[in-house]
Formats: C-alpha cells, structure tokens, sequence
C-alpha cells in the first residue's frame, strides 16, 4: 500500500527536489504536481493522501484551507506562519473529517536532532556554547537556528536550576567570546565553501560533548518531508515543528 | 539539607575522586571514608545515607549486602556484575526498608548519553559508523563503548524496520571499512596522547549528524557519580546503567 | 592586463565550472570555449595564452602537442597520463618557444595541502592515521587520495628514521584497526550526504594535530585552476602536481 | 652515543616532566638536575652537554650567562624574555666557544606546526578564521597563541596580495562574529574539561580545510624540548621560536 501523495509548488527548486524524493521512495505514489496556475481540484480529482506545500506566504493558507476540507494531510514548510495564522489553521483542522497539518520551520533532520539532544543534554553539563558556520554571503549572524538553540539550551538549564557558567575571562577582545543568547555564549563563523554547520559544545569536569550537523546541500530538507508523509496519519490536528514526529 | 556520603575504596584513585568531588559539593557531606581494612560499621554510625563503592569484585558484594540491609543507598561503578550477581542485589533490594542501588558500568555522563542518543537518531539516518579514538596502549580493538554504541544504533534501526546500510565498496584494502558489529561500521584509531574518545556519525541526504564524546581525564565519571548520589533517593530497588536517572 | 584564456571540453560538467570560474575573475580573460567537434584553431586565432584542458584520455595528447608548439601554456587535470606519456609531454616542453604545462591529479587545493602538511609533520609525531569519508556510491575504499596521502606519511618518517608506530592491539574485531597503507592505517567511513573529506591525525605525548580537508561540492578544484593559470608563465617546462606551484 | 643532559628547575612540575622525558629517551642521559639552591657547577662537574631551563625570569639570565660561557647548550622554556634579554644572550653565544640558545614561548609541538600551516596555507584561501578552546578558568580571551595564529595569517595574506575577507553580516548580535585580529576573526570557548585546543579554518570555493590542534596535558611541551635538545648542535647562536628547528 502506498501513500499518494500531491506537491504544491512543484515547478519550484524546493517543491522540485521534494518531487524526486516522492519519486524515488516506493511506499510513495505521486499523484499530482501542483503549479501557481494549476487548480487545487487536481489533488481531489487525483486521490492525493497528503499534499506537501512549499509555496508562498500567500498562498498557503488558501491551499491549506481547501484541502483540509478535503480531507487531505497537509505537510508545510512554507514560512510566515503568524500565531493568528496558527490558531486558524488549528480550527480547520478539528472540523469532522478534516485532514492533518505538520507546519516545520526546518525540515532537516540533523538541525532538529541537534536542538532536540541540545535540550536533553544541558541539565547534565556545566558548560554550553554554540558555533556555527556558514558562507560569508549569509545576511545574519548568528544564524536562526543557532539563536534557537541556545535559547532552548538556557531554557533546560534554567528548568534544571543550573546558574550561570563558570567564567573567569578577565581581560578580552571585544567579540571573543561571542554573542550571548540568553546567557549561552554563541559564535558564528563564516567560511567560504561551506554551506550551514552548527555545533554545540557541552563540557563537564574531565569531558565534554559535541554535537554537529552539517548542511552540504540544498536538499537537506527531503528525508523531513519524507518522515512528515509517512507519519501524518497518526497526528491528528495541528502539529508544529518536527520534534513530536521524531517521538522525542 | 545536605546528603550524608560514605566513600568506600577511598584510598584507591578513583575514590579519591569521588571524595575530592563530594568535598567540593555543598549539598552533600562526606561523612566515612573507608579503606580495605576499615570496619563497614564506620557508615553506620556516622549516618551515611548513600554509600558510592568503587572497589573489586571481591569485596563488592558483602558491602552491598550490608549496607542494603541498612537502609544506605549505593552507588556502585565496581566492576565484575554478573547476571547472577545482579539478581542478588536485586533481592536484596526488595526487602522492607532496603536500600536503593545503582549499578553503572560506564558513569562519564557524557558517553552514556553519547549512547542514548545514538540510539534516538539511528531510525531517521540511512548511515551511521562509529570512530573511537584512544592512546596506542589499549588493548582492545574497537572499545566496549564504542561496540554497545554500534550495538544500541544496529538495535534501533532494526526496531524501525531499517535494512541493510548502502555501500557500494566495490575494491577495498582489507580492513578499510572498518570491524562490523551487527551490521554497524566500527573503527578504531590509537593516537599517542588521545585518552577516550568517541564519534558517531549519521547521515541522510544532504546531511550529517555527528555525536562526539572526548574523556580528557580519568576523574570525567565524576560528575555522574555525583547525579547518582543526588538522585537515587528516587529510585527503589535496582537500577542498572545511568541512563534511566537522566530521564532520557 | 589580464590572462587570456582558452577552455577545452568547455561542455562538460567540469568544463563549464572552469569557464564560470575564468568569467568572473577580473584579471582572466576567456578567449575561446572548444568542445570536441571545434578545431584547436580557434584557441591561436582567439589570441589563447593559456589553455585548461579537462578532456578525455584519447585526446589530450594531441590537444598537448598543438598547444605546447603554438606557445601556450596548459593546465592539464584530464586523467590517464603514464610515464611514457609525461616523458613524452616533457620532451614537447623543451623545444625552443614551447609552452609550460602543469597537469596535476588532483586540483583540490586543500586536499593538496593537506597531503603536502602531513608530510611536512609526520616527522615530529609517534603515531599517524588517516579517517577519510566519503558517500556510499563510492566504489574504492579508501580512496585514492587517503592512499596517497599514507604513502607520503609513510616516506615522511622512513625518511626521518622513525620506526613502526606503537599499537598494543591485542584482541581486535577484524577490520577494526583499518588499512595499513606503508604501515599507516587507513578508515574509509561511507556516510549518505557527505561529499569527499580526509582527516590526518598526528599524536605525540599529550597533544595531537588533526588536518582536515572537506570538499563540499565538486567545484571545488576551480581556485586550483585558476592558481595554476596565474602561475604558469613562471614553471617553464613540465610540472607535475600543484605543489610547486604553492611553494611548500 | 649519547647526549648528556642537565636540568634547571627539576623539581618544578614542567622540570619533573622534563627528566621523565630524558629518563626514557635511549639517546639521552641525565647527568644532573638542579633545584633553586644547588649550584650551577655540577652541570660542568657532570659533563653536561645540554641544559634545559624551565626556571623563573628572575634566575633564567645568570643560569644562561654561565652555561653559554661554559660551552654548554641551552633549551629555555622559561618566561619573560624581553628583546633586551634576547640581545644580551644573543651576544653570550657570539663568544669563541660559547654554546648554543633555543629559547621558545611554545614548546607544544603540534602548536608550533598549526601556526606554520596557518601561515603556509592563508595565501590560497578567501577566508579563515580562528576558533580556540580552553578551561574556563582561563583569563584571557582569546589565547596568546590564537592571537599570535591569527596574526600570523594576517601577515601572509598581506604578503600575498589578499584584500579583505568576504563578510556579507548586515544584521548581527554583538560579539557573534568574534574578536577581529589584524581583520582575522577569532573566537574564544570556553568549555569545563577541556585543556587547550586550537582550530583554524580555511575556506574557498566548494572547500574548507581546517588544522586543529588539541592539548590534553600539560606534558604536551616534553616531546619539543626533547627535539630542541637533540638537534641544538646544529643551531649554533640564538634561535627564537621552534619553528626553525622544525625545518619548516
């Protein structure tokens, strides 16, 4: 039994690479390649189970709308996603009949994990600090995903009633020991070749631990789309981020 | 409110350790630390509410046997438990007013949560091996840790129905891709000044995950030893392994 | 005054990373772009003062020969080259107004580098290995540039007297300990995602230095292309490897 | 044959590990070691070749004037050495039959060659950046040797033409693009359990390539001084700094 699954934004560099994972998945069947122009009826009249949507801020939530209706699961990496947009999509989803939704602001694998385990490990350390690397035309620094990291980070501590870490720097250069993100110092590196590469560096007396998730390529995204088709049927309602798929 | 702590195997390296790692915690108190030829009594009268016993496999038993009758906790990182041996301790466990026991082989918290999460990633990854580093006078090749990490991510995969790992090693210099435990690539690198060190690595389109664990210094079970004081209180009857007192 | 450059097999995959990388550079000027239906004659008539070969083993000999005796310079990565053939690109060299020629295996500067570094430090070390990782569609294990790389550790430390390294490996799973490649061992890792990375990793009492090369993307040969373009007019003659061209 | 070698300072913790190194080195022989109170004549009286002085800055300048005079060679790892110092003992080795000076900040060989890599690699990379680890009990930030790496990169691509580095940053936390040093980005952990780490990261198109040097011990100066011990016979007036001796 395969799942059949519809792509809206098909024509698009993401919406195509998720194309050929569907396509090259065999518990997969694409049934439907959805363009700006082209009319969502085509999911219906196709049978889609599941349509992934990477589109645009406005767009989506006419999309959404109708194939919730539908009765579709919906898998959504598009952005924009406000608290209002949140709580609407909710409401369409607890109607009889109505179809799933996981909405992911990163859909890859590793940088999920990566802040899952961040979270996990904080209580046990007395030391956390983040740095992550990208190419040096990115506009931001640190990047999102580090700035989210740290803040879960410091979140388990402080849950944990860890103070603040051990210190002694007494004299410095400006910038040396990074950017504090609610306490956790946070480092961005910028690297000409590489991609999007975060670590996080925990340390306890004689020991520390590293985790490191490394982004070579667009396409990153593709096994989180995948894990969201194959799992959506069990999620009733509204999902957001791709932590409770993980089961973690 | 402080936790009375008796050290046993006090003299050896390791118990000194512990020692000069309870001295410096203010929420617990070290009360008896006895030797070889010292009188078991001695943490009784002194009131020792968790007894931390790294000692042999001689005398680990009738310590055990003791000080559960007692009603003293034990933290336990002697070595030699056999399946039979955890079964008694169990027992005696079981007795009313008995105390808690933990029994841990590995108490570097950051190698057993190099574990913990190894097995939590292993079912969204197409690959996972596992490198350990350690110095050239190690006699065994690849490290326990390194086989039960490989072990627990070959477990993990197999519950979420993962086949076989790609590899398309067509021509190969014998040994190249490394010793394999149950299916798991292991392999071993024996580096003059490394101490214990352990890498896994996952990957999955477009993507790595990398969970590295480095023991700089034999006193890294330290911290863990301390968790174990901390919480046992919490945990009746026998536990085996710290991952459970992580909550993880 | 800029270089004006001449592009064989401009059609192919690697072909066409070259010319985007000769457009925009601003002191490079590309002159003429020759797939395998083109003549050679167009690189002269476009006034080509050095010219990248990245073609087939059946045609760069013949390429060589016009270019050379027209005066202008080749950067060769265009494989299959014997010593018969080197010798006799070597001879076409030394006729009076010849062009140079590089031709090198591997235009990867950081992987150039780290081969010329390992050589460089393998002297001062006890212990030496090489972790090389690649994706599982890979055919060799280990790949030929780790080979190498052992092989110019290897002579490195004959070369400087050292003996065989220290390993007290007494039990061992086979394969555990990798590749021994000239007496180093060799651990080829296969990881989905990952592209082409080597790691050297030196040990000495209390300390060790690890070289790590990553190649995210298979352009990564281009500034070593571009290098020996800039550099060529000062290597007269034959020049295999772009080592010299470093000055290490 | 072996080299006869004394010790100043041999009951310091640096002195101890020092005579440990000798002890166990076949081509060495210690022939005297030397406390604050003994007298500088049982280093002739013992045939002392090579005298290593890890002393204080208070005593270094007597212990050199008389070892120089008596022809006997010196490999100084003590502090403090101002270029006035230097000049005056580089005048004592200009003497007829005066012996040799290696006087180094850092003996740490894998820190001496990440240096000269970092060096020897910067011409050939748009970017690099330094990121350096320590305890965080440290009280500097960044490290005397990250700055001294950082300088020493500045210094190549200076040297080499290269303007400043890409950095397309336009909207950043304070400090999370580290500290700049001569327009090198170095950034400071600080990690409970660590030692003394260093990373350099290089990166151009579609590659990075990254020297990493890790410190576990403070025996990790021991190999470097056992170096400038068997090869000071070649070197003959001052040399400041390993790297000579290193032949890089």
């Amino acid at each position: 039994m395969t799942i059949k699954v519809g792509v809206l934004g098909a024509k698009g560099r993401v919406g195509q690479a998720v194309v050929e994972g569907v396509e090259v998945s065999d518990d997969l069947e694409l049934v439907a390649t959805i363009g700006r122009d082209d009319s969502l009826e085509l999911l219906s009249l196709n049978g889609a189970e599941v349509v992934v949507d990477f589109t645009q801020p406005d767009s989506v939530m006419g999309n959404l709308e109708y194939c919730i209706a539908q009765g579709m699961h919906c898998v959504v990496g598009t952005t924009g996603f406000t608290d209002e947009r949140l709580k609407q999509v909710e409401e369409w989803t607890q109607q009889e009949g109505a179809g799933h939704v996981l909405i992911a602001p990163n859909f890859a694998i590793s940088a999920v994990l990566t802040m899952v385990f961040a979270r996990q490990a904080a209580p046990y350390f007395e030391t956390a600090e983040v740095v992550e690397f990208h190419h040096p035309t990115k506009l931001d620094a640190p990047s999102g995903t580090a700035i989210h990291t740290a803040q879960g980070i410091a979140e388990s501590r402080a849950k944990a009633g860890l103070g603040a870490m051990p210190d002694a720097t007494a004299q410095s250069l400006e910038g040396a020991r990074g950017a504090l993100v609610d306490g956790i110092p946070v480092h961005a590196v910028r690297t000409r070749g590489m991609v999007a590469h975060e670590e996080v560096i925990f340390g306890a007396e004689g020991q520390s631990l590293t985790i490191r998730q490394d982004s070579y390529d667009r396409n990153s995204f593709t096994p989180g789309v995948l894990l969201g088709i194959r799992e959506i049927e069990k999620f009733p309602g509204l999902t957001y981020g791709l932590e409770e798929y993980l089961g973690l």
